[in-house]
């Protein structure tokens, strides 16, 4: 197994195999739409799903450096479901960490295309990886399950039907499982696949991101509370406003805490039966267990 | 190799394989947005696509029923393609194929979420096949090559910044050659790589695909001049009401049909130096440059 990196190496890397993308694409004429791509891609996120995937690779004996198309892949299709979920026939959101949303600043047609683009190149960075074929093939069926009518665009979906509705807990736990979860289970299944971990490890990966991605939602509707607008690049008390059904409302912050006390405890339990090597993992969902934004 | 098909067979066999798709998804809460998915894919089209992909399997000599996942896939891309293109914000057509389009039924957001997951589930189709996964990862890449940025995406985007302004002959390629173009070779490319074809067969594809498409674009221009809103299940005589740039603007009925003839001829020309029993993909040629829709 390759030495460790701390968050910050992995975001440093990630952050500069990022910029590097649709440079190439960047000439005349297509300039505009590679500009409209990076403009979300670089716009300066958390980058947990790439680290994610680069990590679950690393304890999976991988090679770090092979899997890191497949860590950028992730963080498009990351980035293009915001830019769709942020158009004005969606959520017509103006604002996100802290920028103008990318429709604002480059129209909605600009924006439906750059979405469409970074889905397609999300699953081109995968295949075009310099792993061998099976795992390649791996990661890109992990990630169309992720985000399919069963995961992400179906979260989308009920999030858009059962709008207004108060949900039941089984509810809003769907929605959020495809739409939050889904993705980062694929991130930490994707990181297993490119290091061709079996199918042990490929299940603890998916369990560690499930308990990962509900605390993560949790975490998300308690910030929309507690948070301030400046920590959160975004106006807080939505949810609400909105008569939105979230944990908090259904729950209050007792309970909230609690539950995401208890998920991460779990995610941590799950990779130290499977895997050596957890403190990264084990810290990075302390971490996110008490984010401010 | 196995015999062949009629195109009727073939479309036959691609519809009742279309028709399977999402069904499974289509339990409540997510039927709506299957039936939206449903709605277009199954709207009856010429299924030229997944027949290339069906038929270069075929002649490369591989399993054709293996292979139906993967043309399955590439009507799914081709959907999502036309459900994007047709919106609002972007085209804004209400009449496809002679039906009301995608958004006109169901709303603009589950149009763009029924696209989105289209093109998810296209690669899904693909990885999921039981094809072996050097063959899948093969495909899958195509497809990507041709739908992202310098490909499908790309061309839309053009189309769209260049909208009112007279194109060059070269422009108005550059921007078929993306939008059309690339995806009619990815289907040909596809069937190749489905059947483990090599790079001799690969390339023979591409040129077919290549010539194929930029005369099934020329067709289309003269269509939108000749035909009537019955034949071509939309309004004709948009393309000059729109003052857009057209083949048939640029060089008039004659040499339109001079140039799809010639385009044609040097497909089924590629096609028979490279592969044997070519009678089908021939005819295919010759049906498309003088097709009445």
């Amino acid at each position: 197994m390759t030495m460790g990196m701390t968050a910050q190496e992995y975001k440093k890397r990630i952050d500069e195999a990022l910029a590097g993308c649709f440079q190439g694409a960047a000439e005349l004429p297509l300039a505009g739409l590679a500009e409209a791509m990076r403009y979300s891609l670089l716009a300066g996120g958390k980058r947990i799903r790439p680290m994610l995937v680069l990590e679950f690779c690393r304890i999976s004996g991988g090679d770090v450096q092979a899997a890191l198309p497949v860590a950028c892949a992730i963080e498009m299709l990351h980035t293009y479901s915001l830019i769709h979920d942020d158009l004005p026939c969606m959520d017509n959101d103006d604002l996100r960490r802290g920028r103008p949303t990318n429709h604002v600043v480059y129209g909605e047609c600009t924006a439906v295309l750059a979405g469409d683009a970074l889905q397609a190149e999300a699953f081109g960075a995968i295949l075009r990886s310099p792993l061998p074929a099976e795992r390649r093939a791996k990661c890109a069926e992990a990630l169309a399950d992720a985000v399919g009518i069963d995961g992400m665009c179906g979260g989308q979906y009920l999030d858009m039907l059962w709008e207004g509705k108060p949900l039941s807990e089984e509810e809003l736990t769907e929605i959020n499982g495809r739409k939050t979860g889904a993705l980062l289970t694929a991130a930490c299944r994707m990181g297993v696949a490119a290091a061709g971990g079996g199918e042990a490890l490929d299940e603890a990966a998916a369990r560690y991101g499930a308990a990962l991605g509900m605390a993560f939602q949790i975490r998300d509707d308690v910030l929309d509370v507690l948070s301030t607008d400046e920590e959160l690049g975004k106006p807080v008390g939505s949810d609400a406003q909105e008569g939105k059904s979230t944990y908090m409302a259904m729950f209050g912050l007792e309970k909230c805490q609690d539950m995401i006390a208890r998920l991460t405890e779990h995610a941590k339990q799950v990779l130290k039966e499977h895997f050596e090597d957890t403190a990264f993992l084990c810290a990075l969902a302390d971490s996110l267990a008490v984010r401010s934004n």
